[in-house]
């Protein structure tokens, strides 16, 4: 494969140095390489949006010849700190993990990150499953496929997920009465599923349950998450995304 | 769906308490839920081998029916601490990091950690999208779904992976000269592969390059796994999984 692999970090700064750049509590200035569209990027930058980070969308070159990235593959979150240490992290699940913490989006304590991070994968594993199962698979198959998330994938999501809201009080939170990761994932996957084909009978499943649509609302009434949604970036990816979603699957 | 969705923990329990119970540094004994195969559970399998753990492998009960877990789906990892307290871990990859931390297999430094992460991530990934696009993918479409696994996701996965080990002196470790995360993921990756229907193919373009099978070679000579896989309960197991894999696919 033509890749250019890159490596994390400058070679001559030492991993104890950048243990202390990647946990130095000053604000860090963020740039999030990915594609024009959403994506497996698109929690990430909800919470860049959400914690009012210093943040800009970088779009990645033509892929994969002209692309440099440490696994060949994006999202990677280029992040200069405070002292100027650079570095680069890959993988969204890592991402999602470092900013979460740096925007305090992990709960009061060890549990509750626990929960929070057990809540934020298996609504990762949802996403993760429609899209390799059916979003893009073969077009021979992919009808077929759809039917069996809507049979069986999602109605277990719904069920315990909508189980646990209620035992938090069906507050619109998962954890506690503050916004999480588990809480922006949520919501994020929604509006992901609302750019599918036959996404419409997704959302559909998933707001007739209450306790469910309530984290969305809740997500979707803050103020910052608002604004980003009105910027020309985020229109120009959901508008892209549309053109993706309109015909997918492979041949 | 006829789940019975259970708690994390017991109610009575405050969450303070729970983050106690959960960062004590004492030893606390395990019961890893799963089914009688290596699946999803092989790492977390592998890391209390390889810890030493007090742990016993715990077989799920008629699924979906008669089976009980937080998510409606397993692995889930039982934990009873050091003081009595009991709860339960789902999602692979929460577990893995628990875990992962509770035996010193997260590098030196929050920076090193991160990197392990990645790469450990990077590797899930790859089986992951194997599992979904080929193994379990439909019968009239996984032979082309394998073909270009094998052309383009596992030649990104070498290469990426190759260069990073080569940086860090081809030692058999992703990071430093020690074990990790990471380097039991890769390890336990290429056991699976090995298991699968045309999964000869998949080893080979492995094999042949040498930094990523010096970790393979590096992980299987660690004594405690190698007791491990001459238990009846990881025999048991690998024969479970190649009687599965003679006929993957869904019709």
């Amino acid at each position: 494969m033509p890749l250019t692999v890159t490596r994390f970090a400058p070679e001559n700064v030492s991993t104890a140095d950048l243990a202390e750049a990647l946990t130095d509590p000053r604000p860090a200035s963020y740039k999030l390489e990915y594609f024009d569209i959403p994506g497996t990027a698109a929690l990430s930058r909800d919470i860049l949006a959400y914690g009012g980070a210093d943040w800009e969308h970088l779009s990645v070159a033509n892929w994969p010849a002209e692309s440099k990235s440490p696994f060949g593959v994006f999202p990677v979150l280029h992040i200069t700190t405070a002292s100027g240490t650079t570095f680069a992290l890959p993988e969204a699940i890592v991402i999602d993990h470092y900013l979460a913490q740096k925007f305090d989006l992990l709960g009061e304590n060890a549990w509750e990150e626990q929960l929070i991070k057990a809540y934020h994968l298996s609504s990762c594993y949802l996403r993760e499953r429609l899209s390799s199962r059916v979003t893009w698979n073969y077009k021979s198959v992919m009808h077929k496929a759809m039917d069996l998330f809507l049979a069986q994938t999602l109605p277990i999501w719904i069920e315990t997920h909508s189980k646990h809201l209620r035992d938090n009080g069906s507050n619109g939170h998962y954890v506690g009465n503050k916004m999480s990761l588990a809480d922006l994932q949520t919501a994020n996957s929604i509006d992901h599923f609302a750019c599918l084909n036959r996404g419409d009978e997704i959302v559909a499943m998933i707001k007739a349950c209450p306790e469910i649509w309530r984290v969305k609302e809740t997500v979707d009434s803050e103020p910052r998450l608002q604004a980003w949604r009105q910027s020309e970036v985020y229109k120009r990816h959901i508008a892209a995304s549309q053109a993706v979603f309109a015909s997918t699957g492979v041949e």
